[in-house]
Parts: structure tokens; C-alpha cells; sequence
């Protein structure tokens, strides 16, 4: 039994996150942590949870996180999870970091686009993204993996094998996504609140969410041109899921046939990518660990249409997936 | 043309009035009141209004506000109305006060349902309740009219003329009512935090619920014995809308038809009640300023079954129609 | 490996035991029903389920299913299902029928309510009523099993043990209950279309709800007094998930305490069953085989609330947890 | 008064349209017509006109509407309402028809694009396209105005400025648009049941909705070169309210200042569009016959966000204001 911590159980991810590993057959949940005073269980925190998990939630510092756990889910926000690694990974943790601290490859890109300094600016460049259908040779090995974000995971599995076949122009790339509520984490906040977003669909950061960069730099490792991605989120009525609709450019001569036929070479062996026929909708993906996605042609351009479900494929599930590659089970494990 | 005044402008029932004001040809909206900082437009926090009213949030005193209006819409939070109002009446204002400042007859309650005292005691007993279907006369002349609660306007409308025929007891009274989540105010909550909220059903404030001393007041001025009321909210994944299921101990030999004659008799000419044969939904009346209602005999009980829009005939509408009884002005005017 | 087939595989509660069932490690889905033409896969008809069930739809007849299933989960409606489990059992399957053929104890009682003469009267009255909490020793060696309705477990649950300690009036019970539209089923109708029931609150059926008769006849089981049950089933906008707010009338001297004591006694050891002290919502338990309840005392009734996903312990859930119970299984199996 | 019968009364867009005409001073509704038998009430099929509307449904012929109304508001669904327009013509009525059949010029895309031949094709091409803003001159004198489609609208009214200006590539533009589920009518369907499209986000008829010739033609008016358009169309989770999500090309030099400029100079005197700084959501729009937008530089491109409400600005609050132009009454009649 591989012994695992959660550290900021009390936001959606790692709750996602617990609903896996308690039903993964080589886990056990041996702490989770939490600034909450007076140590009350996760489950008064998570009422979806007594019963399964009534761990108290506890204020543990790495050191002591060590010496119970052999790996981490860290669900901390951006900054405060580069603050704990470093001592994480010293006191012998594997690391499995939900945050977005260690998704970008340089200290500059990370502070245009997060406003604040990276605090362990050394080891960017160097954690593996992880995302086991581009990336799994170097998740196997890893201490740390830097787990990718929702909207990113959305628009990278589509277009990476695209981009790497030449079959699309890597500068001509609009992803038009759109996300349910539970992808702004459970702070409440004036955004979220339910008479404010409910019955209502409405884009924000337009032009500057910080995934942007994310999917410029997995696309960059894969395109011979710099890639230039138009990313536009949107915040849709509904707890879960998300939709990218991606307008792209096909080389010449591209035809949908083609763009299946290098996805299947891709991912035909993938157990978490499915290459659908039907527009998908979101629903279909929900609960799963599945990203779907299918084609269109429309006049001069291609449509790619992806979904998935962001507190699992582009969050917990995820995480549970890496989880499997670095210790060798097989990936579905817990997430079927 | 009245000269309107609106207190406490950046939340729903302020909005809601605003927007039914602007509809009415008598009135002049000349005020709308905040402590937010730098005097935005109210239109920049309600975004619907952008083009409709522009007026700036100020921070005016009672005094200030008398200088320039004619009527105060007081939609501040309890406590903070009864901080104002008595300056505003003596500014020479008429006031609406849609907080539950005045709506119980007697400090004592006030203090053990609210959890502090009341800073205007005095004045509790001699304001009257803003329930133009049943107390119309008063309110023509009233200088201050206390808005009744949205739960409780859904649950006496239908039970005070049974009480009052003598048709059932008011002492075996249950409410249970279910309402969207604007009832709950605009201040971001976990509670009505979207993603907690949306698809789920949950009770709160059972049996603690301040509209329970409110319902039992009224009903108690139109009974012979004592009423007791159990009243139980329940949140509910929509943005408008109470539904009141109330069952009740029919006297001997009373039916549904008696009911519905009894209703017929105290509400046939009202303009805002509705007397329907189906089972009504919420929807049937969200965004009007109706209450609908039907009975049901089923056993040894007889079940009510009322619904309102919360903001409207619960709160704005009804501001509304009292301002139109105190001006003489037909009470749909702005609300049809 | 148990072979099972599934019957009437495009509605919910099939899609929802078929998800249950591929994560058991014990069973094989061998087989799944419809009239749909041209056998495609149920994937077609149930986008979530592509990549994990491919199998076609098939329209088989006892006989055929016989040769290939261990066990059928009979997801038909009334009386079409009551038209083929006497011959799947004849053909050697065990059957646990999730429609309502087979819950009442006689047939008038089943005409009254269902507007249909039953086609298999003599087995009436000699069916386990599959709630495992409550008859577990029953359904061990049964052939057939008749799977509960989704209101009914969450009404009984609470309702059962307290009535058998003769600790409430079981002539004095209203269960004001809500659930969510899946509840409906998948066909189309007015009903629960989309822009009529969403924003919506709705009751239906009041009085002559058909989940009354089957309460009335599980807790009479429990009863000294013949009971009287008050249900109103309410339309919520949302998914999943039922709440059962219950009044009763306590004994004398009957207290929350006491209740507590009472359902930990009949419950404490069951897996499904969780005894809560805060007010539980839907969401606590949407998704999982869980039915949470808790009691307030009010004036001077006792409030009963309780919740539960409908498609999963009102449902497929309770389908597995039968079949478990069945075969030996530990009763968690594939719902945990 | 003028005297209006709506024709198709049982669908969302004559509701919405009845709630307007109720509110216009200048208007009678005389008859509201449907196949329905027995001529029960209209509100017996809307339940929130009780009260407000009880005309009968009847199931007029042309002659019989043209001997009541002096406008039609038509309000049937496509090819259904090209067969009586005609005839109500002849019969001197003034019609708004809010189908599509008179939207576009010529009857080989009509056919291409709707599958079936149009029975009235001489009249098009000669039939106003019914937005004021752009075609107020010839609604004025119309006996015919064709309503718009309501992605259409919120589409046209920000590109056609921009197009005739010269300011944007028409030969390059995006709408990635998504509605609620109200624009798909009141049929129920799979697609519109509520547990299927409810939690879900899904696009439909890419590459072919029907509403793409209608952007395409009316861009073309003001377009120097053949605009192509690639729509996407979405359903959201809610009941009203469309976002267009709208990516185009900016000709050399031109900034987000000069699209502002373009919008003021084309629409600064226009009461129904709202020129925004904000990004704006559909909430701010619904039940308004707004169509708010804003225009944003995102690298190479330029982005136009555009919202409204499908019922209203979307059909019906357009319709009452073709209906105000065509008789000279200030626009905002029955709209504010």
C-alpha cells in the first residue's frame, strides 16, 4: 500500500482527488492537511464524505508529512505550493503537484502571467508535465510532477499530435473554451456566487488566463514555428465539465480523415482518449477520467471539439493517472 | 412624479425595485444609496441597468436623502434599517422598509429571533404590515409600511382568511417552504457558493426560521386560539421562486370546495391573487408580482400550495404595490 | 464471474447500474435489451459508456437471455416487466426487478394505483422487497427481488425503525418529498423539458402519488396501527438527488435523543446507512449508495430528514447491493 | 389601439410576445390562434397568463384574422408560416413573421439550407430584414417584416458596422456562439430533456445551422467581398440568452479604439444597443431587449463578445419593435 497525503484538503481538488484514492486498491490516505483550527474531520469539511474518510484535517509541515507519507497530492493554490515542495520532496515525498507552480519551463514567463516571483525558480524547466499521453517516459521516473491544468489538458490532447505532424498551423490557433463553476475552486466570491452565474454565460480574463502559456509551451515542444494561441474561457452554468471548440488552420490538404487517422496513430492505445464520431457534450465525460474529441471541416478551417471533466481528466483523475505511472500500476487503477 | 429614494442599492431587492420603478410612470427615481467607495454608477455593480439608470452610489445621510426624496425604498439589512428609519420619517420621508425591522409587533420577539435588540422599540406595534390584500387601509395613510418576508407572504396570503372562517385549526400548522437562492441575499456565502448549491436540495434554519414569528403574528390576528406554525426552508438550485407546501387540519366537514369558496369571498377582486385549479409551479409566477395558490384534500388533511416570485410579490413588487396604496395610484400600476 | 444481462438498457436506471456493474470485479455484463432496430452498440444510445460497453442492443427474449445470464437487472416499466420475469425465471435467471411490478402485496392494491390489472398476480405477496437494511435475510436466497422506489427507501429508512419502537403516530406521517428529474425517466414529455421545469419548482401527483401505497405497506410491516401516510412528490431542477422532509408525531416523552438511540440500534451497522447531526443536503450523497438522515424536534412534532442519490440508492445502487447480498458478496462491492 | 393576433400561440416566442403586447399601451390582442381542440384558454397552456390572457386558442383561417386584427405577429414555425402569409397579406393585415421563412433573399439557399422548397418565393428578396438598426427605413412602410434569427442578431448587429467600415476581413470571421435552451423551442426532444442537457454543454449543427446564410447575407449588404462565416452554435445549461463569441481579423492599423468609434458613430442614438467596457454576460441582457457588446485585441485578431436575449432582442422584444416602427410609435413601447 503506497502511503499518500493531501495537502489543502479542503478545496475541490483534493476532495476529487480523496473520491479516487479511496476507491484505488494500493492507496491508503494517511493525512490530510488543512489550516483549519481545531483538527474537526475532513468530512465535517466534505459531508460527501463521512463515513468513507473522517481523517482529521491537520496543520503538518513537510518534515512530518515525510514521515508519514511516501507521496503527496498537493492541492495548495499557485505560490503556496512552490513555498512546501522543496521540503516536501527533501523529506523523501514523491510529489504530485495540482497547483500550477511547476507547469511552466521559466521563473519570467511564470511571473508575467502569475504577477508574483516563482520561490523555487530553480527547478522550473526540469519537472515533467504530466500528461502520460505526451509525457509518460518521464513521468515513470519522476519525484515530482507538475499535473497540467483543465482548460490546457482540453486543448494540448487534440492539438499536440496535429501540430507535431504538421497537419495544422501552430501561429493560427483559437481555443474558445468553456468551463463549469467548480474550475474557480470553492473560495466564494461575487463571480461564483450562485444568483450571479447561474441562468448566465459570460468570458473572463480574456486574452490573459494563465493557461495560455501552458498550452503555447506543450504545443512549442511539438511545432517547428512558434505557436500563437488565442485562448478565450468562459464560465457556464453547470458544476463541471469543459468544452474547447478550436478553430485551426489545416495545412494544405488536410482533410478530417487525415487529422483521425494521426490521432488514432497517437492515441489509438490510450485508455482516457476517445475518438468519437458524434459531437460530444460534456455530460458524456463527467465523473470520468475520458477526453473526448472529434473533428469537423468547415469551409477553410478545422474544428476541433474536446471535452473532458475538469475536477477529474483535468484535475484528481489526472493526478490518480500520473499516481499509476510512477509506481508502475496499471493507469486505470481507481479510475474506472 | 414621487421622488424615490432606494437605501442600500447594491443588493437584489434594491434591483429588482429599480427595475420596477423605472417602468412606472409616477415615479422618479432620485437616489440610490451605498457606502461604496468613489460613487460608481449603480449600474457598474448591476450591470443589467447599464443605459437605464446610471445614478451614482451615494453615501448620503437621512437628512440628505429628505432634501431630495419624497419616498425611501429601504433596502438595508436588518439592524441598519431601524438605525435610519426613524430619521428618515423625520427628514419627512415616507418609507417602504423592506428589511424585517418592522414587520414584528414587539421587541422581545424582535431580540430572540434576531439575536439583538431592537433600536427603535418604540415604534414595534404601530407599523403596519405591508399586505395590501389584507390590510389595505392602513397602509393608504401609512407614513412607514414594513415589507412583508417572502417565505411569509407565501404562507399567510392562502392560511389568514381560513383562519379567520374558522376552517382550520391554527395550531396544527406546517410549512414547508422551498425557495431559490436570491432569497439568501447577494453576500458571497459557501452556502451559495455555485458549485455547493447547484444541484442539491437542503433544508437550513430548521425550525429557527425568522419568518416564523412573522407568519404566526399575522395569523394570530385572524385566529381565536393560539397558532403554531412549523416552518421549515429549503434551499433550491433556481434563482427566483417559493414554493409553500402547507398542510393543515381542515375543521369538521370542511372540503376544498369550502376553501375555495372561502378564498374566492376574501380574494376574488385582488388583482396580485390567483386562485388556480392546477398544481402551481414557481415559474408560473416568477418575474410577475402574483401569489397563486390551490387546495388539495388528501387523507385527513388539506394541503395549500402557494407560490410566488421571492424578489417580486416577496419583496419589490409588494414595495411597489404598498407605494402605489399610499399614493392612491392603482395598485398594478408598474407591476403588470 | 456472474453473467448479467440488463433489461430495457436505454433508460437511466440501466445506464446507472451498467456504470456500477463495470466497476464490480465480480460480474460480466453479458447482455443488455431494447427494441431499438439494427442492434447498435448501447455506447450509441449512451454517449458516457463508449470505450467502456460496446455490447449491441438486442432484442432477446427470456429464453435467449436464459442461455447467457446468471442474473437479470430488469430495468423495464410497470407491466412490461411483470410480462417477462416469470419466464426469465423459468429460464434458471435470478432477477432483481428495478420497476414496480413486484413491490406491492396485491394485486388490487396494484390495480388501484397503476391503472392496470397485474399479469403475474399469484407471485404478489411472495416477492422480498429489496431493502437490505430491513430484509436482508429474505432477499439472501431469493430468485427474484423486488428493487424498491426511489421516494419509498427514502421515506422507509427512517421511517421503519421508529415506527416498529413505537416511537411515532403511524397514523399521522407526511413525507414532503423532492427529487430531482432523472426521477422521471429519459422519455420526453412537457413535464421535464428543459425551459419548462428548470427554474422551476413544481409539485405533481399530489395525493395519489404510487410510491404511497408501497410505503404504507413497508411500514405497516413495522406497525401495531394501520398507517396513514400524506406524500407529495415535488419536481426540483436538478439531476439527482431526493430529500424526504417527514413530520411525525412523536410518542409522548419522545425525544431526539432517543430517535438517535433508536436508528443506531437498527443501523449502526450498516455500511449505507448514515446517521448525521447536521442538516444533510443532496448533494451529500449524490453519486454513492448513501442515505443520510437526521431528526429535529420542532413544537411539538419531530422533523425526519433524509437524502439520497435516486438513481443510486433509489435505484441501480440498491439493484447492486442486492445483487450482492444474493451472491455472498460483501454488500459494498462495486459501490464503494 | 391596434389590433394584434398572434398565430402559433402555444410556443415560447408568442408567449414572450404576448408578455410584451400586454405591457403596450397602443395594443388590443384580439386573437391568439392554435391547431389545440376544444379552445381552451391560452393560459390554460401558459399558466403564467392566468389571469393576464384567457383569450381562447382558435384555430383561425386568414380571412377570420384579417376581419379582427390589423397586425399579425406570426409565430408559426418555418414553411408552416410561408403557407398563410400570403393569404393574411390579401386579408390586409400587417405581419411580423418571426419564422425564418422570409429571412433570406432567394429560394435555392432557402431550399439548400431548410431541406424543403419555400411555397412563397417570389416575395423573397423583397421582404425587409426587421432590425431597425440597421433597416429602419424600410420596416417603417413594410406590410411584411421578417424577424431575425436570434443567433443572427447577435451576430449582425456588431459585424455589419465593422464590415462596412472597411475595419475587418468579412472573409475571416468566427461565431462561436451558445444559447439556451429556450431558442430550440418548446417541443420536448431528447436533446432538450432536462437530465440530458442539463450539467452539459454540447455544440449541434456544426458547420450547418441555418442561421449561417442569414449572418452571411446580411453581412454581404455591407461587405465590399464575400464575407464567410463559420458558426458554431452550443446549447448551454439555461434557460435564456445567447453569447457570440465573435473572432475576426482587423484590417491593418485598426484598434480596439477605432472599433469603439465605428460602434458609437453607428449606434450611439440607438435605445437597444449597449456599448460596454465590461465583458459582458448574458444575464445582463435577459428580459431585456438589449443586445449588449465589446470589442477586445487579443494578439492578431480582434474579438467581439455580443450578447442578448434569444426571446427577446432575439424575437419577440424585436418583433414589438418592428411593430413600434411600422406605426411610428417611439421604439421602447412595451420594451422598458
Amino acid at each position: 500500500m503506497i502511503k499518500v497525503a493531501l495537502l489543502g484538503a479542503t478545496g475541490y481538488t483534493a476532495l476529487e482527488s480523496i473520491k479516487h484514492l479511496l476507491r484505488h486498491p494500493e492507496v491508503e490516505i494517511v493525512a490530510v492537511t488543512s489550516r483549519q483550527e481545531g483538527n474537526p474531520p475532513v468530512s465535517s469539511v466534505h459531508p460527501s464524505l463521512v463515513g468513507r474518510l473522517d481523517l482529521p484535517l491537520e496543520d503538518l509541515d513537510p518534515t512530518a508529512i515525510g514521515r508519514r507519507a511516501d507521496v503527496v497530492f498537493c492541492c495548495l493554490p499557485h505560490c503556496a505550493s512552490a513555498a512546501v515542495v522543496p521540503d516536501l520532496l527533501a523529506a523523501g515525498c514523491r510529489v504530485v503537484d495540482l497547483s500550477a507552480d511547476y507547469r511552466l519551463d521559466d521563473a519570467t514567463t511564470y511571473s508575467d502571467w502569475y504577477g508574483q516571483s516563482h520561490v523555487d525558480p530553480e527547478r522550473l524547466g526540469k519537472v515533467v508535465y504530466g500528461l502520460p499521453e505526451l509525457f509518460r517516459e518521464q513521468i515513470v521516473p519522476a519525484e515530482l510532477v507538475a499535473n497540467p491544468g483543465c482548460y490546457a489538458t482540453a486543448a494540448i490532447l487534440p492539438l499536440a499530435p496535429l501540430v507535431k505532424a504538421g497537419a495544422i498551423d501552430p501561429a493560427d490557433i483559437i481555443v474558445d473554451a468553456k468551463s463549469g463553476v467548480s474550475g474557480a475552486g470553492r473560495t466564494p466570491k461575487l463571480m461564483t456566487h450562485f444568483p450571479e452565474c447561474n441562468e448566465s454565460l459570460s468570458p473572463y480574463n480574456v486574452g490573459r488566463h494563465r493557461h495560455t502559456p501552458e498550452i503555447e509551451q506543450i504545443i512549442a515542444r511539438h511545432a517547428e514555428t512558434r505557436p500563437e494561441v488565442i485562448f478565450t474561457p468562459q464560465l457556464v452554468p453547470m458544476d463541471r465539465g469543459i468544452l474547447a471548440t478550436i478553430y485551426v488552420r489545416p495545412s494544405p490538404g488536410v482533410t478530417e480523415d487525415q487529422v483521425n487517422a494521426i490521432w488514432r496513430e497517437a492515441y489509438g492505445s490510450e485508455r482516457f482518449v476517445r475518438l468519437v464520431d458524434h459531437l460530444p457534450g460534456t455530460k458524456d465525460t463527467v465523473d470520468t477520467n475520458f477526453c473526448d474529441f472529434t473533428a469537423r471541416a468547415v469551409r477553410d478551417r478545422l474544428l476541433l471539439i474536446s471535452c473532458l471533466d475538469n475536477l477529474v481528466k483535468g484535475a484528481a483523475g489526472a493526478a490518480v493517472q500520473n499516481f499509476n505511472c510512477m509506481h508502475g500500476f496499471p493507469e486505470t487503477l481507481g479510475l474506472l
